[in-house]
């Protein structure tokens, strides 16, 4: 008889986001006249940009006619859209060939599916807090026990806590791991990495034979030139490190969908020479996925075409004044905020070590701001609070206005 | 130390395209005067129909514009397209819950993932020959042993011969499995399953706990009213089916990626209630996908219009007059084919026991045109030689009357 998974099981429950919604709604039916405004979301708000828009709509039109419609395209993407990923990681002294660059339909779905071609028994690090997708994804391969509801971690888990003593920047593991998942900008802290920070983990792995898998779905948002917007910027990080990027907060795309993951052909793991790795993602893509759509990979065409770039730094400008905006506002009220300054989050510091949820209601009674709660990333996310520069300019102000007339410190 | 997912070397070489594509260009190296044609694709080659084409543009659209511009959407699709898609059904006297209905960006990763939220001892049951994603995702995920090349199969797997004395439908298993893998109408036999050989197949899983997939990814090429479109048709089938279906042969968007599942609450599984299989779907795809493109599933709204549908009929018509063609070309000369009725797929049975191969050779080098062997989709494919419909229709007839004029027979 079919049993299910049982890996599932193990899973604690989607409690963060239900739990936003359910405490939102109550207090939405007791106070109807209250007009809230979300500086939570990690959802980009304002329109594709016009070469984009334009982009796309080749793209449908070039469905329509019979001498330029097409069909099932290569898995691992249009080679034309590989070539220009591969002359944007040369912008910044990134040599990638195009056959170790895979198009996909995100980032969220390669930071699932990435963990499926490595071997059961892995032992897993992740940056705490961090992006659900991550454990998740591991717990349902198999590779944890039981959740453990009084430390909020998973048995067999390896958690490395950012905290405001490290910079939000995880200290190397005390045991040996075989993969890390590092995202840098991060989410939900805001921190980015630095190369020095970036060489060790490279390092690490190097010496002990792990993978890192570094997400750099917020490269875009960095501003600062000394920091590195990929792992490969690093020495010998070709050898151990994946990296997923994203087109959904770079050009709009979350909705549109559209990433690339690249696997290295020099990347070994024990057993395995240099570019078996690589072969086994492609024979992963080939085998579970059937490509992008023809349609978005025209609009990613034109996002990396000199118009779309220089529109879509417009748009990420437009994002950044937003986490500006915040910062500066929970400032002059004297709260402590990190990030934002080359990442689309702030994490915020709750006042007088309130809980990240008791902080919640507070924001949300008092000023009527929803934001996410920390402790919803990973135990260490506790006594911090994300708020996102997504959001339109005068919903973001209002809400800091509100911030800064009505929040009772 | 990192190690790779060791079930990836288990995988046969993915041998039958590659194969396809060296034997050509050797062929071509050699002969370039030859002007080869191929009716061995899978894969559409007409434009998009009017009426879609434009719900893509206002798709595009809703995106430039800040009122109207929307991001991540939930992960299970659109409800608007989800109720349309019940609506479909119900036209087929089929009821269906949107909450069971699951969008996607095509049939082949929901044909991939689906074996995830089952066990991984679960014993697998297929159609051969049959799509190789059905096995070769099991493989991956570890159910079988090694491949046996003198048998074709994977040790641990169960083949089910679909053969001309059980009309390319396959008899019940003689063991207890627990997943049953049908695709009616069939990738690569042309075959399409009658209402009674479907129960036959409800009633054994109904009997043992297993569950049927059923890929109905060519539905809409079936004109005989009395054959099930959806396995649902059966009665009880809620209870121990998931169906899989696409817009790509339906609407030409096989470039274009969408496709939807349907994982019922009714259905039950060893030490499962109902509805805790549609959960643990529900689960893998907020985990692991971010939903489709929204420009596609605009597109997908636009199909399931009362002009769409139309407009899709008579592309559907058109292949379908290719395929009447090819079969009516090649019973000229004698030849035995099956399928191409209600499908777009034939099935050729090679001229005096050729093998499949053989006959590609000799076809090849005759006639300049190209098949798929059918060897390539499982061991009882020997002997067999699949021509798809899919193609311009002067590049078909020309085809069929090279095949007429210069086949030896």
């Amino acid at each position: 008889m079919a049993r299910l998974n049982e890996h599932y099981k193990k899973l604690s429950a989607g409690y963060l986001f239900p739990e936003i919604g359910r405490r939102t709604r109550l207090f939405q039916e007791s106070h109807p006249e209250a007009q809230i405004l979300r500086l939570g979301i990690g959802n980009t708000t304002e329109p594709l940009t016009p070469a984009v828009v334009q982009g796309l709509h080749d793209g449908v039109s070039r469905l329509a006619s019979r001498d330029t419609y097409t069909g099932y395209g290569d898995e691992q993407g249009m080679e034309e859209l590989r070539k220009k990923l591969a002359d944007f990681y040369a912008a910044r002294s990134v040599t990638l060939d195009i056959d170790e660059i895979f198009i996909s339909d995100g980032a969220k779905p390669d930071s699932g599916n990435i963990q499926s071609i490595f071997a059961q028994d892995c032992v897993v690090a992740f940056q705490d807090p961090a992006y659900p997708v991550y454990v998740d994804t591991n717990v349902i391969a198999g590779r944890s026990g039981e959740f453990n509801s009084s430390s909020g971690k998973y048995r067999g888990l390896v958690y490395l806590p950012c905290t405001e003593q490290n910079g939000f920047f995880p200290d190397l593991p005390e045991t040996k791991v075989d993969l890390l998942y590092i995202c840098s900008p991060n989410n939900p802290t805001g921190a980015t990495a630095s190369h020095q920070q970036l060489s060790e983990y490279v390092s690490y792995a190097r010496k002990h034979g792990g993978v890192v898998i570094f997400d750099a779905s917020y490269s875009e948002y960095i501003s600062d030139p000394s920091l590195p917007r990929s792992i490969y910027e690093v020495e010998g990080a070709e050898e151990c490190a994946i990296e997923i990027n994203s087109f959904s907060k770079f050009a709009g795309f979350t909705g549109v969908r559209l990433g690339w993951s690249v696997v290295p052909k020099a990347l070994v793991t024990e057993e395995s020479a240099a570019g078996e790795a690589n072969r086994l993602w492609f024979r992963r893509q080939t085998t579970f996925f059937n490509g992008a759509s023809n349609i978005v990979q025209h609009g990613g065409l034109s996002v990396l075409s000199p118009e779309g770039l220089e529109e879509c730094r417009g748009l990420i400008g437009y994002y950044m004044e937003n986490a500006r905006v915040i910062r500066e506002g929970l400032k002059s009220l004297g709260l402590t905020v990190y990030g934002g300054d080359n990442a689309p989050y702030l994490w915020l510091k709750t006042p007088g070590g309130m809980s990240s949820w008791d902080f919640f209601d507070k924001l949300l009674q008092e000023t009527w701001v929803i934001g996410t709660p920390g402790s919803g990333f990973g135990p260490a996310g506790e006594g911090f609070f994300r708020l996102s520069a997504f959001g339109h300019r005068e919903d973001v102000e209002e809400a800091v206005s509100r911030i800064q007339s009505r929040l009772k410190l």
